[in-house]
């Protein structure tokens, strides 16, 4: 019996040559040095990633590209294993040729940002694990595509890869990407789907409220009409052991899926398309458990009947501490929102706070 | 003890002067006559209101205006009681002039639809009631919205008015509307809160899925952004009293509650303005339940604290039956989601199907 694990599975990092790419672009998005009036003791900078980011951006520093800041954030709150992955917005802002070249060198920093990282003692696990980049852009070859899934699954700390919503420019349920849904499935690679665009951004309104309604509401409804049409183009039906890890617990998802079994049912000509009822696909999905309150927890464990697919994540560097708190609030109220769930017993938790990550990424013996 | 009864606060009706308004008008939103090849023993209509609506629109005919039919759809489930409500676009499409005229014959004719419907026996209450409405456009005077919100206020059988999330143009977060949210409060009219719009028809794709996406994810995504901005502008801490009832057990707001605290509170300009935790405004929403399932319906009471605040609906007259059955399936599975809650008590899913709305409608004595 090994000791139990904490296993963080939504952890990102902007690696020091993403962040130096970052630094030399003129456009979002972009790191710029801070205003001069905002510097006090030491020098910092800031990052633009939103098309529209309110008050110049967010404060960026070591805490998103240096390894010893993960691994000192990854003690401080206990957490034994991460399984990192590049931050939103990945490749998506260049040109084909440099996605692809970037998106090979970016994999192999990472392989070697994991692989030199500490073993665990007693266990024959490393303490970082990472998520591969596809360079999915406009105009990108297929072939280009394969050779990164199968330069992914080489490299051996590589254990899935994060993939944004946009594919290589008309989604997910682009009939271009089946090529790479199979050969992912083939190598039975993780997909870690998450959200970057939000969705239409004059929904939020004139008034000012900073991050919130894109972060809190735009972030979560793109993961769940990326997956939605995935499952509306009978992507899961076609590539039916794809493991799909959801950012944000899948957003609206569960919330919304006998709604949406219901629109489907009502609509023959969809519904004839596709071999099960909506919530079957969205019970063979894998979901963070990143949505900080314990009923939330429970209530997507209880539609997709089971709390075996669902894992530990922080969303670290996102969401410091405003008030110098020691450990983040974000990353208590997550645990403790795990802990809290009345209705798991407690080897159903400690299987969300690591078990379950360590069997999907194949990490146990 | 009164008889338990079936209270459904979720059916809409076209009255018969709306129909007509749609009937002369050239653009969407708009009844046309069937295309000659789909018209087989009886001829009929078809209705468009979404401005992408696929295939030709839908068919509509008397399901939508006749009060008999509505009390036939009633009879057929085991309805006792229903407050109907004009189904969207409302009168969004209409100048200010000819919204505030017709608004008020509107009001009028859903009066006259509702208190001569039969009396149910041994009760003193009516087999239909009535959300009036207001002329809600841009280019509207505060005194004609608040003539409106008057003239509802004294009409016997509307018990509160249902409301689309675009405001007089910029939505309800605008302090345009504070004078309108003071009467409606003063009133104690229930604000149905119902969406039309969606989110973003771009996020939908190239792919032909029919209405599911806008339907299954951008209606409760509307009503998810368009609470979370009262919550945001403070909308709820200055009218406290004001009764919301959400439609479509409030989309994905509570699946994203903790979320949004979590997200408002690492935004201290936004954490400032408001008095409470998001998730306290959540918990003083009314939800109707209509969300097609148990899991969904226990997980909003879980969340807001109670199911005391949630209430049968049925989205009457779409999603009508396609196979000829006699007992809508949509109406169906909305029951069953209610009776198959399993940590409802039989008071409790009674509470659901009726006396919640009993009370909140004041129609209890």
């Amino acid at each position: 019996m090994l000791k139990k694990l904490l296993v963080d599975v939504h952890t990102h990092v902007y690696l020091p040559r993403y962040a130096e790419l970052l630094r030399s672009r003129s456009a979002v998005p972009r790191i710029i040095p801070a205003p001069a009036a905002s510097t006090d003791s030491k020098p910092s900078e800031r990052l633009l990633i939103l098309d529209h980011e309110p008050s110049g951006g967010r404060p960026v520093g070591p805490q998103y590209w240096s390894r010893d800041e993960k691994l000192g954030f990854m003690d401080k709150h206990g957490i034994d294993v991460s399984i990192v992955s590049s931050a939103n917005p990945w490749l998506d802002f260049l040109p084909a040729p440099d996605a692809s070249d970037i998106a090979i060198k970016l994999n192999d920093d990472l392989e070697e940002y994991c692989s030199s990282s500490p073993i665990i003692s007693d266990q024959r696990i490393k303490r970082l694990y990472g998520f591969g980049m596809l360079p999915l852009v406009p105009g990108i070859t297929t072939s280009a595509l394969l050779d990164s899934v199968r330069q992914i699954s080489l490299l051996p700390h590589l254990k899935g890869l994060i993939m944004g919503t946009r594919g290589v420019g008309k989604g997910l349920d682009d009939e271009a990407l089946d090529p790479v849904w199979e050969a992912i499935e083939k190598e039975k690679l993780v997909v870690f789907l998450h959200p970057h665009y939000g969705v239409d951004n004059d929904a939020w309104g004139e008034k000012e409220n900073g991050h919130v309604l894109p972060l809190a509401l735009g972030f979560p409804f793109e993961t769940t009409v990326a997956t939605t049409r995935l499952i509306l183009a009978g992507v899961l039906d076609k590539f039916p052991d794809l493991r799909l890890l959801l950012a944000h617990s899948g957003g609206a998802l569960t919330q919304l899926s006998s709604r949406l079994a219901s629109c489907i049912h009502h609509d023959p000509l969809v519904a004839s398309r596709l071999k099960h009822d909506a919530r079957y696909y969205i019970g063979r999905l894998y979901y963070d458990a990143v949505s900080y309150g314990s009923e939330e927890l429970q209530f997507v464990a209880d539609t997709i009947g089971r709390s075996q697919r669902m894992m530990f994540g922080t969303d670290h560097p996102f969401f410091p501490p405003l008030n110098g708190e020691i450990k983040w609030r974000s990353v208590v109220e997550n645990l403790e929102a795990i802990q809290g769930v009345s209705g798991w017993s407690q080897e159903q938790k400690d299987g969300v706070e690591g078990g379950n990550a360590l069997k999907l990424f194949n990490l146990v013996q």
